[in-house]
């Protein structure tokens, strides 16, 4: 296009000086966009830390010092024992048609899954829609067989979340059922909408009893669907060399600036530091660490001094056991800490549409959904109940608000939990908008009296 | 992260016949991703196509064939001369400092700028912030000069357009002043908020005397002002066998599906077919064009029967001169059509926002604004006053409505006019719903009585 006259949506209402300071917040993100830089730091020097790595320590260090250099009042580690789960060399898999001939596809490990017997294996395959059609089938159907479980995600639901909410059971729990019923391994079409050649790690869930468990790209699973209908009696060829390794010490980390008038109450702001090998973890959730960085230099910067004890935590372990949370919510306890009020970005650094709220008390609720009005000149106008994340969920039963960024959906599971998930899927100005966001929000949440009981 | 519990945003309200064929059009939409298909074809064929290339002659040639195998009432073309102007080879360009040594920056030649002499130029630099800072240089301080042009966009502006419309005067008619204060050529800042090494390229107009031009990159433009702080008395080169070529015989393209009830009263939904020659136009404007066909695709396969006539025009050459756009515009005032809406989409294959509406009946303006209801339940939810687009603009004094497609501005100026505006920026998603709300949107508007006297 070329020139076009269009009417500017930011207004600055200068004379509100609530308004103002939400403004600055957004300026100062948006100049700087150190969170941008220190993504780009994160990404290009700590990919592949997934929990119990030299590349999850290195990220516990970097982020440290990240944090170090904006001085709040502290910054410690946090020790929790994690998972610790190899992948080892890449995988590799094939159709084996005597119709069709070999036919390499593309397909990655399920955290947690075991590898193959060094020479591979190799099986029928029984292809499923959903846990129940395996059920149905029984040992019968699929003792000795490979189960390809292949329901795609909705394509039809707005909310890409809830499409993953509704196909991703076949990966978590799907692996688990078929070796219940005597499937020699598993294989799970990637969480994705996207039709592509880049296979979608994630961590799968077993019982008892492990067997080796991929994810196949959604082309190897449109390919690996098609043969079958030709030629029912095909065989995979899986072999991979992952393993799962005793847990390791590993830690969260946290600063804090301490409240000026309720140190004793604190609100915490985090996302995850460890990510799926496979990619950069830029998405997931190497966004919402650095937005809470940001935040914290946001309020440094700006001499905004909280009121509440201001925590910025990066979590270790969600994407396997969910440990850091866990640890971050019994330390709470033990210490007799009150958590009034927490907030994730686990959802990729992507537009911010919103943000969603969860609190018990129904007043309180409604004043931080009415916040929005100040985020209305940003363009950001969807505030919603309901909220919270992964890594802060442990909280909850300490009756803590749960509070989280809600960007777009529409890209997230384009790279989620893959090797798109890199700096150069991440526009700088979505990504600084959500940390302006997330600061705002706080800094305003901060200004309320935020204790439910 | 992993699995969250998130409520469905999309709910059937089967009720309504109106919001059931809106969900359905969405639905064909982002089942069959068409548009995404056909983006994919044009962009690896016809990549380059700027107006008077064989690439934009294939384009025309393309685009016809896939509105043809929609099969509607009828396709043509129609004859528009454009300008043709040729890059040549890659243009060069390097500071010259005799305390910093020969420093290389990125630049692309601006369309319609002539190339410098077969050894390239070399001249002292004056940088300026704005016009009005030439202006007020005079020809003492210009003449045998470059002047760089070196004003951000403002990344304050939530609206990047509203940011592009504040600084590109230095693109578009920078180089002209330059030329008219005896300048020997013009660098102009490259029009986006990244810092990056990679030139957007664009128009300029001349007046009667012709001086090269080119886009430097951001990064490129940061290390000219920084070494001329430090070594004002650099020179800088420049080396472009860019030139323009006499017009040539060119075409829009243009489909029809016969009103049923109308057939007299028009509705046009389009964008332009020509694209710079730096990227592949994926966004600017290959996505306007596929959206457009995708409308016609998705009204032929639910059995939609617009009542009044209803076309999909691809312009030919609006980046350069606008003459596809004039030339349609005087066809219909030449044939006596009675164009009562026209829609266009030019602002990038992005999330849909929203629907821009400009009609001059009061009524007919609310009325269609109050459409948003049936966007809701696809979160789109910013219908606005104002709107068009550059193709469609010389139908307005012939008393047609004006509107167009308002997607997300944040990422498009990453992209524009650029080598990053490629297949691999667009997601199959953002791009079908915003084909859907052009398509939903006409269905809609079709259903009303448009005729504005």
């Amino acid at each position: 296009m070329i020139l076009l006259l269009v009417p500017v949506v930011y207004s600055a209402q200068a004379q509100d000086p609530v308004q103002e300071t939400v403004n600055r917040i957004f300026e100062q993100s948006l100049i700087h966009q150190q969170a941008y830089e220190n993504l780009r730091v994160l990404t290009s020097q700590t990919a592949g830390r997934i929990s119990g790595t030299a590349a999850a320590a290195a990220a516990v260090e970097l982020t440290r010092q990240m944090l170090l250099d904006l001085k709040p009042d502290t910054v410690w580690l946090q020790p929790v024992m994690v998972p610790r789960w190899v992948r080892g060399s890449r995988e590799q898999a094939r159709i084996i048609s005597a119709k069709y001939g070999d036919i390499p596809v593309q397909v990655t490990a399920l955290g947690t899954s075991p590898g193959t017997a060094e020479a591979g294996i190799s099986a029928r395959v029984v292809e499923v829609k959903s846990l129940k059609e395996l059920e149905a089938l029984g040992r019968k159907g699929v003792e000795g067989k490979i189960v390809f479980f292949n329901r795609p995600m909705d394509p039809l639901k707005i909310n890409t979340f809830a499409a993953y909410g509704g196909a991703v059971d076949q990966r978590s729990r799907g692996p688990a059922l078929a070796a219940r019923f005597g499937a020699v391994a598993a294989v799970v079409r990637s969480m994705t909408t996207r039709l592509d050649d880049v296979p979608h790690t994630g961590a799968t869930r077993f019982d008892d009893q492990l067997i080796p468990a991929a994810a196949i790209s959604t082309l190897g699973a449109e390919k690996l669907h098609l043969l079958l209908s030709r030629d029912p009696g095909l065989k995979f060829y899986l072999k991979m060399n992952c393993r799962n390794e005793p847990e390791v010490l590993s830690y969260n980390v946290v600063s804090e600036i301490r409240g000026s008038e309720f140190p004793g109450q604190i609100i915490t702001v985090g996302g995850h530091l460890d990510a799926w090998d496979t990619g950069e973890g830029a998405h997931d959730d190497g966004a919402g660490c650095v937005q809470a960085i940001e935040m914290i230099r946001i309020f440094r910067t700006l001499g905004l001094k909280p009121r509440h004890t201001l925590r910025a935590v990066m979590f270790m372990d969600e994407e396997i056991s969910q440990s850091g949370g866990k640890a971050y919510a019994d330390s709470a306890l033990h210490h007799g800490e009150k958590h009034v009020l927490a907030f994730e970005s686990d959802r990729g650094g992507f537009l911010p549409r919103g943000v969603g709220v969860n609190a018990s008390n129904p007043q309180i609720q409604e004043k931080l959904l009415a916040l929005v009005r100040y985020f209305e000149p940003w363009n950001i106008r969807e505030f919603s109940p309901g909220g919270g994340g992964t890594d802060i969920g442990p909280l909850r039963s300490q009756g803590t608000i749960m509070s989280g960024l809600i960007p777009d959906s529409q890209r997230y599971f384009d790279v989620h939990h893959s090797a798109s998930d890199v700096i150069g899927a991440v526009n700088p100005r979505e990504l600084q908008l959500g940390a302006a966001t997330m600061a705002a929000f706080i800094w305003l949440a901060d200004q309320m009296d935020l204790e439910e009981e």
